[in-house]
């Protein structure tokens, strides 16, 4: 490897586009293409149609295939999030917001119905019993009516005690995840973080929620992984 | 409302399939569609070119909704996990299985690099730390892995502890979540209830997590929902 891009990957230096592609691992016309989008900043110009970058960019683009790949954003939320990381007026906390409402899944099943308004009531509910300090419109409450209201469509009434299960454990995450992420040492990592914490850490908690359902329930069955059950 | 459709949704009688369009909510077209594909079950012929309809074909209908509006799985996927709720040599514990695999998202970044290598040997080490009982293609440890990945390659190393945070708290809500599927009082009932708690848990989940993390952030900072930070 180049003595240069190794030291950009320190954090030192400054290369050429072919050298920030082989830093980080993204092909050539992607970069160009996230140049074009305004996803990555401009080098600094040293020649006609040349530039050079820096660790910032390598950093940049570590963060944008983060948000597309892992995370599943499309350019268009990529660029809002990264907008909103950039925007010195906004708070953290704000920021946390954008990174939700970038990484809203689209609306599941029907709110127009009666069953849907009763849900939401019961989330309203929810959040006020725990005293949860969240804004009206935020996106969260109408999934979790969404979720709520098929359980109801379902007749999965046996799941309403679940429900405290959830939240009681999502209170728990969340407070540790929100310490982690403002314990970083400046507002841009702590923004990096609340992004990357959101979208990656759902990923991740999802994943782990499962391997421990398939371990409750082998428990549960007497199933070992390699064998039927008993 | 006619007579029949009440009667349907409490459990009784046949209908036409105009009738089970308006017990269920689910627009004739798309009923046709769920036929054709075999999502739905063919009604009792009683004259040439129509049928009856039963209560169990309004409860499968909201299943199928209920995976593909809320769950997101496409027709292709709901189908193999409808084959497997109706195949009776299948264990209630191996469904769960068939329900993971139907809605696991595609896979998030490369998955040929020493950093995920690392990734999923770290996930292997968690599993085994924790005793638990999982197979060793479980979809769910590449996809813990994909994250694990995205947290190096992206130097958030302060998120390690978090790990255990999310592993714990995932095993706590498993328990409880299997111990309410496996106590339906039937086996088509414990198999739906998997599903169910699978695809919609995890929507409503993530919800819960969303709102507990802005209520965690807004504490934190001393932020009120309808006001800027102080």
């Amino acid at each position: 490897m180049r003595r240069s891009v190794q030291q950009l990957r320190k954090g030192r230096g400054a290369v050429r586009i072919g050298e920030l592609s082989a830093a980080s691992g993204v092909p050539l016309p992607t970069i160009k293409y996230y140049l074009r989008e305004g996803l990555v900043p401009a080098g600094s110009p040293t020649a006609r149609n040349q530039a050079d970058y820096g660790p910032e960019h390598l950093a940049r683009l570590r963060l944008v295939r983060a948000l597309i790949e892992v995370g599943g954003l499309s350019v268009a939320a990529a660029r809002d999030v990264l907008r909103a990381v950039d925007d010195p007026d906004l708070h953290a906390h704000e920021l946390l917001g954008v990174a939700h409402d970038a990484t809203v899944a689209k609306p599941v099943g029907r709110r127009d119905t009666a069953e849907w308004r009763l849900a939401r009531d019961a989330v309203d509910r929810l959040v006020g019993e725990r005293h949860w300090l969240v804004h009206a419109d935020a996106p969260a409450l109408d999934q979790a009516a969404d979720a709520l209201a098929a359980f109801a469509t379902l007749g999965a009434t046996d799941f309403a005690p679940l429900v405290d299960v959830w939240a009681e454990a999502a209170e728990k995450v969340a407070r540790q995840e929100v310490a982690a992420v403002a314990a970083r040492e400046s507002r841009a990592a702590t923004v990096e973080g609340a992004v990357i914490g959101t979208v990656i850490g759902e990923v991740l908690f999802n994943a782990l929620r499962r391997l421990a359902q398939e371990h409750a329930s082998a428990a549960h069955y007497g199933f070992s992984p390699e064998q039927r059950p008993c």
